[in-house]
């Protein structure tokens, strides 16, 4: 048993379930914030930028500020830092532009030293394949928000950002860098800014690979909800177990009380 | 030193470049008919019907019958006899269709039993790559008729169906079965159709891959050109060896006449 001192917490399929809350995830939230439990959220998502994410948390009765939410994007522009590139080349859709321009990051049409590539959707042409193509050929790095394979909207299953990362991946002869969940370095950037070692820290997620086996590799105590996308067989069939594994995040209160 | 009774003959780099001949190719491709050596035209186009091939290279001075050109697109046609499928979704460009259409395929725009893949340009677009997917994820089977990462059009390099076909493999979870070069089965085809075993018959391609590793698995002779897409590294580097290079097609009956 280990008591952690802060939590992590996955969006969608934990705190949210299409454009609805989980029920029991406000007073959740809420009692985190009462017991002075410090908490950050990680997400995947790459078709919003941090600031969107807040404000639709907002509308679904979750108080947080914009500066709790980590997204994919915010990693990238860390990554872009770390980098020394001043520019990229990103395709993505909704507003997750924002994260970069706020950031001072130029975003190029043409030439740039690194592509920056999330779930795009109708943004994904035959143009802006064969552009990105184009640049990767021509020596510039690929950086992947995430490689999810799809996700489920009103239609159906969409493809993610992943098939498009591994189509240029295939053309470019390259390696993509994932910036988003399941990178360590996604995690710890959440970790630095609550100033609390991974050892101390849960993850609460939905996703037995990009939430557990990503937490798991940054050393947090991983925490998996059969909420969201959770599935039994999935989580037989996980290459990475969970540390424990709760009916939703309803039960986190009980849970961090008796320790994890 | 052996002696080959038939040859196979790549198209594009070997017969021609661009929307011209390569110079002697005309010439050489008469003295296999003047000399009654068998020949067939294996090539790895899928933006072209078998028609539009054979009358493409009449335009360009080469009188070869429709029935002599191989493409992909024949292949599938083969390989959908053998699953004994009557419909496709094919997702081309060009006239290719009309090699289905002919053969009696029933090209469908929702439920098929095989999405088949080719080169198709501006017709990648994200609903067609989720159509694509959700084809697949129900059940369907994927053959691409090549995958190739990228061709050079006028405006620099183009993608090829490789990467969309490794997005689909990506987010479907499965592999592509690749019906054109380098698969054995196309080779067979051709061979089939002269009659002559894969021992007693050449290859000539200027792709050290496709052609030269293709033909080599298959069980022919493989002779290299140094015309087309030819790079001495590229050879350097090949896993394959051919058999024999030589620096054109106009090299050809000189090098039959000795013995490959």
């Amino acid at each position: 048993m280990v008591s952690v001192d802060a939590v992590l917490l996955d969006i969608d399929g934990v705190l949210t379930i299409g454009e609805e809350p989980v029920m029991g995830a406000v007073d959740a939230v809420r009692w985190l914030r009462d017991e002075g439990i410090p908490f950050r959220l990680v997400t995947n998502t790459t078709r919003r930028s941090r600031r969107s994410v807040a404000a639709r948390l907002g509308g679904l009765g979750f108080a947080i500020p914009e500066t709790w939410c980590f997204t994919p994007a915010m990693a990238a522009v860390s990554r872009l830092g770390e980098m020394d590139a001043s520019a990229c080349h990103l395709i993505a859709t909704g507003d997750v532009h924002r994260d970069f321009e706020e950031a001072g990051i130029e975003l190029a049409d043409g030439e740039a030293p690194v592509v920056v590539v999330g779930d795009a959707g109708d943004r994904w042409t035959y143009d802006s394949m064969n552009n990105a193509f184009r640049l990767l050929v021509g020596g510039a790095r690929l950086i992947a928000l995430e490689r999810d394979r799809c996700w489920r909207d009103a239609g159906g299953l969409a493809l993610s950002a992943g098939p498009f990362v591994a189509a240029l991946e295939y053309a470019a002869k390259t390696t993509a860098e994932v910036v988003g969940k399941p990178s360590p370095a996604f995690f710890r950037l959440a970790l630095t800014d609550l100033g609390v070692p991974a050892g101390r820290a849960g993850m609460i997620g939905d996703d037995v690979e990009t939430d557990i086996g990503g937490a798991r590799s940054a050393g947090l105590v991983a925490v998996l909800v059969r909420t969201g996308k959770f599935r039994p067989e999935t989580l037989a069939k996980a290459p990475v177990a969970p540390d424990r594994v709760i009916d939703s995040i309803a039960d986190l209160p009980a849970l961090l009380e008796r320790g994890v």
